[in-house]
This record gives structure tokens, sequence and C-alpha cells, in this order.
């Protein structure tokens, strides 16, 4: 089979990560392996980029630059969240021809893989020869058909990181700050806020409570959860998604202006953590502060997953070469071996459109009976994803006096 | 000189940090090496661990817990917000006479260098020999007499570093979240909040402005700045120190209710971000989102500044053997040479009455002219606290293509 010829262009949507960059030098490395590939070139700001043409060359970067950019966080070429008309998908396949583009990655979640499809399909229908590829890319783990998702392996490491740094603060000055709330984020699936579980050695470690999207939060509930851990130790910490809905189905929300949405209809989240503070305040009398990290926590380079970070580039080498096989339509996932000793990668593939619009939220036996909290079959799945223990940190034993008064 | 003879006991109080264990461990390896120094105990969260009589015996810890304790941050023993009454102060003595404790190290801010004042001063005039002693711990490095505290180094990398990442998100995605605010902690001085010029390179790198509590805030002056920093980059990064205050002298929270205090009557803080996000939204219609990290980011042990935890363990260290001379009532400082090759510290001693109640802001001179910014005299001084350069990041040239419709 003859192989396409023409150029390339890579694009980077939605919510950057602290590994999105890897992706992306995965294709350049990649790509420049390939001759049939000419012109190697970068959408600026997502699929606006290629709306608008704002389109850089790639080759001409120095590929020093590109190494480094591979452990830069964010996205280097600028990202978008861009619901395209049908008129401007017409436009986008314009700037197509017009650049003999042949070759199309877009790295991203399930709205960019929807975009991917369109665009692939309709080029085909049009007879335009064009390989449209997916690399997913998204810290919230809610896509389907992947194992997991290329970004949260380092947003969960930060957060079990983080939190159990928040929970040490806690476990010295709870005499004072009884209560610490973490906000985590998350929209649908609590995958990130259940990270904070990977920092706990045994069950009184911090975080006490984990509260995930996946479950409705009672109010009553909670706050027999806190008094009971409260009773317990003197000190709670929780980790809550800012994703949390209460009974009623509403977002667990502190004020309703802080509610916004995004061109996808998305909602845009925040003040769970400081409605829960309120509320332990006001109906417990107990003393709570929260954290509310934010991008922070997607963004962090000296806490990256070092299996995340691969696997990224992994789903972007792979993608080209897949591409040169002539396979296109198809969004790589990433495929863990079935091995009980070694935790063992690769990557798969899976049609867009399969992969567009589903969304995966953590799977029952993931979340203990009470809603509370994680399994062990979650840190069966989680652990091999932050890339190693995190740092040891210890304890006095504590020998006490006997009291002379 | 006879050396005093009998036990030590050594306390942590206020807000953890990253190394004040390193300070702790510091105290626990020097003091082994002094015959006279018979038990070395610690007391739990601070100074009601003494008031309480509980007490912990730390030469039956395994000696490599003790090494592991110094890079676990948060406070190992116990932290406490107590202010003792008389009756209180009167108690304390007797306990240090039941259990023959003739050393006493206390680890702590102001509040807590007063606390060892006091109950050095009346011991001496019950003629009780014991030798009291502080060494500095503030993540907010707002004590005077001493050129900066251990703990700050550690929280500074960690806001420059996570400032920087937050910035790179924006400048990604600031098509959409066009204004990022971080709220920074600190009370009245804003030294860790002006930490996040420490990761700009250049003037357009984020943070674009940072308000301190040095400077009252001036609502127009601040809608202005960031009207005039978005129309010229397209996004806005603001880093804002909790504590900033209007020109009403009043804290600028979105909230009254989250404003407590404790019982040393100091504010609890926490809004100003939100108050700030709500404002551009409502007066310049721009998106803007908030990261408020809270507590995590002075316990981050991934992110310490080397120099930090090393100067926090020589304070420990030192004050032991300053007290072996039978120096007593005194802080151990830290004094910076002046040497402008090389950044060399060493530690000095200061009156504890004297440190106890002076509050050490940012002075004018690091202060840029328009109090939304810092000047190069801030970056010299607080460079060398952060241990060495931040990971290098990279940004692509962006040659652009030539449009071809």
């Amino acid at each position: 089979m003859e192989k396409l010829a023409g150029n390339l262009v890579v694009a980077q949507s939605g919510g950057p990560t602290a590994v999105i960059n890897s992706s992306l030098v995965g294709v350049i490395q990649e790509a420049i392996n390939h001759n049939e590939i000419t012109g190697i070139y970068g959408a600026l700001n997502g699929i606006e980029g290629i709306l608008y043409e704002n389109l850089i060359d790639l080759k001409k970067e120095n590929p020093q630059t590109i190494e480094k950019i591979k452990r830069t966080p964010s996205a280097a070429l600028g990202s978008c969240r861009h619901k395209l008309s049908s008129e401007e998908y017409e436009k986008i396949i314009d700037v197509f021809k017009a650049n003999n583009i042949r070759y199309f990655f877009y790295i991203g979640g399930n709205d960019s893989m929807n975009t991917a499809h369109v665009v692939g399909k309709m080029t085909s229908e049009m007879g335009y020869d064009l390989i449209a590829m997916g690399i997913p890319k998204t810290i919230d783990n809610d896509l389907e058909y992947t194992d997991h998702c290329p970004g949260y392996g380092s947003v969960a490491r930060w957060v079990a990181t983080s939190v159990r740094d928040a929970g040490f603060d806690t476990e010295a000055i709870g005499v004072v700050d009884r209560v610490k709330v973490v906000e985590i984020m998350g929209r649908n699936a609590g995958w990130i806020t259940a990270a904070s579980a990977l920092g706990k050695e045994k069950d009184t470690d911090p975080p006490h409570l984990i509260y995930l999207p996946e479950r409705p939060i009672s109010i009553d509930i909670l706050l027999a959860d806190v008094e009971e851990w409260y009773k317990r130790l003197g000190y709670v910490v929780i980790a809550v998604c800012e994703g949390v809905k209460g009974e009623d189905g509403n977002l667990l929300s502190a004020s309703a202006s802080s509610i916004d949405t995004d061109s996808f209809g998305h909602v845009q989240m925040g003040g769970a953590a400081d409605f829960i503070c309120k509320l332990i305040k006001d109906k417990l009398k107990i003393k709570a502060r929260f954290d509310k990290p934010g991008t922070i926590q997607r963004m962090s380079m000296a806490l990256v997953s070092e299996v995340d970070l691969n696997e990224a580039y992994m789903a972007g080498q792979d993608a080209v070469k897949y591409a040169m096989e002539g396979i296109k339509g198809k969004m790589v996932s990433l495929v863990r071996e079935d091995n009980e000793d070694e935790y063992i990668c690769k990557t798969g593939l899976v049609e867009l459109d399969k992969v567009a619009d589903a969304e995966k939220n953590i799977p029952d036996n993931y979340i203990n009976e009470t809603g509370n909290g994680v399994t062990e079959e979650f840190y069966k799945y989680a652990k091999p994803l932050i890339g190693g223990p995190l740092l040891e940190y210890a304890r006095f034993e504590k020998y006490l006096l006997s009291k002379k008064l």
C-alpha cells in the first residue's frame, strides 16, 4: 500500500495537563521519522488554530526545545473549548485542502474525539484523503474504552501527595483547625478525588472521608460521618469532589454565582468544600477550613508520574505509527495487560465515534458500601498509574512519660 | 562554668511547616551529644503538652525514625495555638520542677517567642535554673531581627513553582478561563505572595499582578490593572495574599462568615480571590476562576527548599549548642553574610522579648511603585532562599506559516 503523502497537523484541546505535551512531542518525534510526512504543523489553540489558519511550523523548532517541551506542563500549542458549527467544519476541511494536510492528530477528551470523528467522516464522504486520529488526554480519566487516560496518573500523584500533606498538617494542628476539607477537580466522575486515598497506609490516615459525584451526598449522613471521625481522632480530613451532588441532584455548591457554563454546556464548578465547611461550623460547631488547589493540581511537573509521562508519549508516538499503517478514525487507547505480578501497558485502538459520547464513572466495586471511601480494588487499579511510591514520611512512636503531678 | 544538668523539653507551636521537624531533629540530634542533658522529652501539642504533662521520651525513638522525621512535613510532636493565663504559666513551671526540666526549646512564631520569654523570666525570678530558648519557625517570614525564617524558603519554592504552573495553564486555556487568581497565605505580611514572582523570567510571565497586604487595594485600580494586562495578552494571572485589605482597611473577603478568630485574636482569613473573581466577572464581564491551595502550600516535602531544610536543622542544632554555653532567653536568628558572590547564612542570637511582639512586613523598596508587583531587590533577597532554580520549562518559538486562505 502506498502511504499517504502530505502535511501533518497536531492540536491540543480542553483542560491542560502535566503530560499533554509529552503526547505532542511523541507525535512530533515519531513524525520526523517518516518521509511521507512533509510538513509537521501545530495548530494554535486547538481546532481554532485550524479554523483561523493559525498554524506553526514545528520542524523549525530547535530539537532541544522540543525535548524540553516534553517535560513542560500545560498545552504548548495552546488549547480551546470550541464546539464547531457545520459551517466551521466545512471551513476546517477547506484549510486542510489548501494546506495539503493529510494527517490530523487531535489530543483531547471526548469532545475532541467527536471533533476528530466528524472531520474524518466528512473528508471521507467528500473523497478527500485524510487520516484523523485521536490521542486521549484528560485528568478526569472518564473516557471509555481505555484502561485509563494520559494525565490521570500525574494528577492522581499530586492529589495523593497533597492530601496526605494537608492531612499531616491537620493531624498536627487539629487542636485548632479540627476539620480540613480539600476540594478536588472532577465533573461527573470522581477518579481524581478517589486518588486522595493513595497516600493512606492505614484506615486512620487522612483522608478519612472521600465524597465522589458517583454517590449523592446526604447532609445528615455526612454530618454523622464527620462527627464519628472527630470523636475518634479529634480531627477529620475530607476529600470532596467539586462535582458532588446532594440528594436532590443539585451541585453541593456554596453559591449559585460560582456556577458558569462553557460552550459545550459544561458547568464550571467549585464551592463544595466551602459549603461543607460552613455546614460543619453551623451544625456541629466544629471549626473547619478548606483547601481548593484548583488548576495547580493538574499542572505539576515536580510531582509528575513518570509512568503517566511515558504513556502519554507512547500514545502520541503510536498514533503516528498506526496512521502510517493506514489506520484512521480511531483513538489510541491504553491497554493494561492482565498480569498480577507486574504492571504493563500498551496501546490499542478504538473507534472515535464510540468514545466520543461515552463517559466512564468509577465502577461500583471501587467505592465502599457507605459511599465515603474507596475499596481495595480501586487501589489495585490506580496505584501503578502514579509511578512509584510517594516520599517516605515517619511518625514518632510517642513513648509517654508517666506524669509527675 | 559548670553546665546545668537535667532534662530537656522541646515543643512545636503554631501553623506547621515543611521544615519545622528539621529544627526538631536538629535539637534532638545535638542534645544526644551532651551528657548534661539526661532526658530528651517532647511535649505533645506545644505548650499544652507541658501544661497537661503530656511528655514523650524521644531517646526511646528509633534513630532511623528520627532521621526520617527530618524529611516529614508538619509538626511531629503536634502543635497548638494556646495563650497561657498567669495560672497556667505557674502550672508550667511546676511541671518543669517536677520533671527536673532545665532546658526548654520552643519552636514557633512570635507568640511562641513570647511564651518562651515569659517562662524564662518567671523561672529566673523564682530562682529556678532553666535555659529557655526560641527557635524561629514561620512560613510568614514576619519575624524581626532575623534575615528570614525557617519555613519561608520552602513555601516560597512551592508558591513560585505552583503559580508558574497555574500560569502555564492559563496561558494555554486563556481563550476560555481568561483570568486566574491564586490566593496565597499571609496575614499582615505579603512575603509568601511576593514569592510567586520568583518563577518569572520576564515581565510578561505570570503572575502579572501581585497584591500584598502592605498596600491597600483600590478596586478601581485593580480593575484597570486587570483590563490592561488582558488587552495586552488575552489572559491574566493574579497572585493575591489572603490578607489583602481594601482602602477602607477591611479584609477584601467575599463573605464575612469566612472570618474566624483564634485564641490570640488572629483572624482566620480567606475569600480574597473569590471576591476578586466575582468583581472581574461583574465589572469587566471577563471569566475568572481561582485556586486557593491553602495549607497544602506549607507542607510540601516534594518541593522543599534544601537551603531551608538545612537552615531549619542548623537553627535547632545551634540552639542546643548556645544553651550548652549557658546562653538563655534568646531566639536563634538567621544571619546572612554580606557577600555579593555567594549566599552564606549562619545563626545569631536575639533577645526573646524583642522578637516577641515585632512583626516584619515587606520593606518599601521590595514593592514596586504601583503596588502590584515586586522589585529587583526582592528577587535578590528571596532567590537564594528557595534552594536552586525551578524545573526548566520551555516554550515553542511558534514560527507561523503563511495563510493559504
